[in-house]
């Protein structure tokens, strides 16, 4: 397989990254390719604007979805945002390490969402879900947090959040299963900044055994297709 | 009422902007102080980094809301965050004009919350919900996006992100309730890439009759930190 890690910590020797390196020394040792978009140390811009197109189809009017349809059609989307679309295109697996910052992804890796996803390539019109542009890639989120998981149970003080793949759902659901990825169920360390060292190794070596079994991870449902019309609404 | 609105659309004369200037016209003519964060205007950075402290208490390793902690103690803060502190804390209601870029806020406005939101003053240790840094501020989101009404109910393609205001959770619940803000109601605008002029009238005018009346627009629940010990767990 050809793997893409995107990794956005701002502390090159957090956990998270530490994370981040056991999947790159795993997935290789196992034959596998692995590139890595370590957006902090690429000083990734997260800011989607009218600057990401060379060109512009209305200069007057951004319409930021149909100006991406077009620049990518005719070449004129910004070279940092054409070289990340390469690495997704050229990837089977996406894995997703980052901390949860307020309850989601950090800024820099929204807006590497924000302006890799191209309308266009990665979904359009009606091609979503099941039918979207990034069919048969699989997802996997990989993330740190300081809470512990009770607090994210049923009862748990964040519990109308559902949980932390429930919190996520934006992200596996509304964009990684919206353009058709696999999205496997996350991996997700809680309390990290206050755990003893044997915990960290621990969770390490879990990680370790979930990477060298990626098949055996559940794949989270996402919505049927077939259970909708043409305008989406459900066929009764 | 002091009222900050922070804003942010790459396009200025977008209906979002329009959303905006409705507010800054009415509350303004209603006797109410209004000040305006326009963050692609301002090009607010929104990456949190090491950056954000003229002066650190680890140079080795960034904890980054530790350094917020003390930073903000030592007056050590970046003054663009400073300055967005400073806002928020003479601001009686915040608002907050987006559209909805992957089910969530873009990544600007996300930055703006890694970044501005500090440990120490707007949570801490247990000091959040009902005890967070900014009770008796008010928060009011207003959002545009594409997909329609129907799609996010709760048999609809999104239904599982229990409709825009669930899909927002992270945000109105884990971010502007966490802090001990009281969350307003989103207002949500459908489909507003589609829709004709009158549509679009229509829509300022509901959000015009909100903003008259905005002590009538109902506040979300909130976990209540009666229910839980100490440790956050929950007391039976």
């Amino acid at each position: 397989m050809n793997v893409l890690i995107v990794h956005a910590h701002p502390e090159p020797k957090s956990f998270c990254a530490a994370l981040k390196d056991t999947a790159v020394e795993v997935l290789s040792s196992i034959g596998h390719e692995v590139f890595v978009s370590d957006l902090y140390q690429m000083n990734f811009n997260p800011v989607a604007s009218a600057q990401d197109f060379l060109a512009r189809e209305n200069p007057d009017y951004l319409s930021y979805a149909l100006e991406q349809r077009r620049g990518l059609d005719a070449g004129n989307l910004k070279s940092d945002i054409q070289e990340e679309i390469s690495k997704v295109k050229n990837a089977d697996l996406i894995i997703f390490t980052f901390p949860i910052f307020w309850m989601s992804v950090p800024a820099i890796m929204k807006g590497w969402i924000d302006r890799v996803f191209v309308s266009g390539l990665f979904y359009g019109g009606k091609r979503i879900y099941g039918k979207g542009g990034m069919q048969g890639k699989k997802a996997l989120v990989c993330t740190t947090l300081g809470g512990r998981e009770y607090m994210f149970g049923n009862d748990g003080i964040h519990g109308q959040l559902y949980g932390v793949a429930g919190m996520l759902r934006p992200l596996l659901q509304g964009s990684f299963g919206y353009v058709g990825m696999d999205v496997l169920e996350p991996f997700v360390a809680y309390h990290v900044p206050y755990i003893a060292n044997k915990d960290r190794e621990e969770i390490i070596l879990n990680w370790r055994q979930q990477l060298l079994a990626i098949d055996a991870i559940p794949i989270m449902a996402m919505p049927c297709l077939d259970s909708y019309d043409d305008t989406f609404k459900p066929i009764r």
